[in-house]
């Protein structure tokens, strides 16, 4: 079994069985295929009798998207699976637990997550979540800082970044989130109703000059270890719990790039809540909540990575320079606003949306979503480089959401 | 012989003699070792019937620096071998040819440069060197420009990269430059006389500031193959031909750390020249030609570089962004004024010195070539974030002499 192919469902339940401890041996196991088929097969394994369950994720030699298929490396498992383990010793249950990698079948065996939803899905259905800002700031303080150059030693910090390049899921950001939704590339993907909107995109020379200096922060700037596809379809939530997955975008890159991610989802909501609440009243009271998150997100975030920099600095100077950490606190700050700005872009008019707003069923509703998820991702990259204060971001999605209601 | 072990001199021609096509297989070959025993052997073989010569270079395992010994890997002979082929590929004529690398033995075969001498040397006997500002900012603009995400497949970039993760040479450079300098640490070395400028250094946080952000450059921005130690010490030279040597520090870093480490040498000697030239006209004609030299590096480099990209860019919207490459150009030139900075002041108070001003014999002139050498480097670093101009570089350093000469 140990060459690689796809595993059947018989063959995912045998090696299940020979995990230790988790399943009796005589145990009538069950299993269920529940992937997109995509990128990767998922296998959810579980014995009726006692109510346990695992998943099993095997990564395949292909990508599919929007009926294109092209290769893509099995490796992406070994980073996956190497990155959950090191980001659930530095953010402890804020991951899936990794029972088993197997390099040769490109399978990771994991915690089953089932009794948690997608948050995507959960903000669609106006679920809220009181402790996800504590638990994702704690997941981003944690693992970034303590995979930079601040936090972990960094000879240590040089040798653990060659095990985390990873050329062709970059190749994947760099084209589809710094490139194509700025020219009128092939893989973009928009409505007729918004033409107008992307090729004011392709003609924005100031904006291009914005992303052009984003994206070479993600080519060159080596930071941290990034989980680098950090939206809401990454992370299983209850209102008690949060659990991050699928970290096999991780490189070492700019910190403001899994931030911005986080800030940009729950933006992409903001957008798309006319397509959802009942009521104006519903609606402005969704979009406060979800501004409050952002806003949360931030200063969280903020304040516990400069408390484990003041306990747990490994850097002499980076401590001892007077005006650093806030000059550092500040340019991630930029970082933040700037990428995610680039990620609500994306979403509206690149390959790969978001069912927050595809979803929506009324075009005309749709499109003003669109539009002003548009406005507030041009807004962001346009005022990355001057941004102080997230108030700032907060204040700028707020006047967006004013204008395009009296628009409306 | 292929356990490593360090070569005897017998050895040494024996495997001289096995190369295809340098030495007749009867000749009676010469070797004579002529490294400095700190961190490698070098042997000159050489054929006197012919007059044919090679160098051998084989890395030790450790590295003596004022007594002290320390472990250093063999690795960088692998790294060193692969930058220079790599560099002769990129500027071809512009480093030794590598006739073999003996992984095992730490060991490289070059082209013997002994018709050159250290510029280093040259510089301090007033030798002038009019084609060296054409050849270096070749070298660089080729090496740099091919080796970063403006030239360079990105995907093959990074693959590149995981080859050059170098952390125990950066390690050095960390400490030397980037941190004891600007500390009371156990390593720096400098002359009584100059207390008071080493303390000012310990206690200047707005200094401290600006060098944190420098070192940050230098840990995280993974932005071209860099040398890594391009001081005049690693430059062999005539009138007509300049050969850089010595690449073991090279790794994926800040461009502006390679020119700011040649233009930092050309003003450590011009901080020397009241120890070496016999008049004050012969001293000034000296440091003209020395700013000229200066000039020139930046100012070719800068139109070779710009010229590569227009030509050979492949990154498009680095290429379409408006306003990106006078963006990009400025930041490597702020770059390169506060890396220059950095690598005047350790070589005053910090380890490792420089023979221009430490062989100066007259203590109080010495002294003098010290503190403007310090002044110099202050300056370039505390205005490294408002530079827009070389221009701005020289007439700092030219007000810096003034200063100087007034006081004298």
């Amino acid at each position: 079994m140990s060459t690689y192919h796809p595993l059947s469902e018989a063959e995912a339940i045998e090696i299940a069985r020979t995990l230790e401890g988790v399943f009796a041996p005589d145990a009538k196991l069950v299993s269920r295929e529940i992937g997109d088929g995509n990128l990767n097969l998922v296998f959810h394994i579980s014995d009726p009798a006692t109510g346990r369950s695992i998943i099993m994720k095997q990564a395949l030699p292909y990508a599919k998207v929007v009926g294109e298929s092209w290769p893509l490396t099995l490796d992406r498992a070994r980073i996956e699976s190497e990155a959950l383990m090191l980001e659930g010793k530095l953010a402890p249950g804020l991951v899936p637990t990794v029972y088993l990698y197997d390099k040769e079948l490109a399978l990771t065996v994991m915690e089953d997550l089932s009794d948690h939803v997608i948050m995507r899905q959960g903000l669609m259905n106006g679920g809220r979540y009181p402790q996800f800002a504590e638990h994702i700031s704690t997941f981003l303080a944690q693992t970034l800082f303590f995979t930079s150059d601040l936090g972990h030693n960094q000879q240590e910090k040089k040798l653990r970044s060659a095990g985390f390049i990873n050329p062709e899921l970059c190749k994947i950001t760099e084209d589809l989130i710094f490139d194509h939704p700025f020219t009128d590339a092939d893989t973009n993907n928009f409505e007729p109703a918004i033409r107008d909107e992307a090729e004011a995109l392709w003609n924005d020379g100031a904006l291009h000059l914005e992303v052009a200096l984003l994206r070479e922060k993600f080519l060159t700037h080596s930071q941290a270890l990034l989980h680098g596809d950090l939206h809401t379809g990454s992370i299983f939530i209850t209102p008690e719990s949060t659990k991050v997955i699928d970290p096999e975008f991780a490189y070492f890159g700019p910190m403001g790039f899994d931030i911005g991610a986080v800030i940009a989802n729950l933006l992409l909501n903001f957008a798309a809540r006319e397509g959802w609440d009942k009521t104006a009243a519903d609606r402005d009271a969704y979009r406060a909540y979800l501004l409050k998150t952002v806003r949360d997100v931030w200063t969280k975030f903020e304040a516990k990575f400069i408390a484990l920099w003041n306990e747990h600095g490994v850097d002499r100077l980076a401590a001892a320079a007077p005006g650093y950490k806030e000059n550092y606190m500040r340019r991630l700050l930029q970082d933040t606003v700037g990428f995610a700005g680039c990620k609500m872009v994306r979403r509206i008019v690149g390959l790969a949306h978001v069912a927050d707003i595809d979803k929506i069923q009324d075009a005309a509703v749709r499109e003003r979503a669109q539009r002003l998820a548009l406005e507030i991702g041009k807004t962001l990259i346009k005022t990355n480089r001057s941004a102080f204060s997230i108030n700032q971001l907060i204040d700028a999605v707020e006047t967006a959401a004013a204008k395009a209601a009296v628009q409306a």
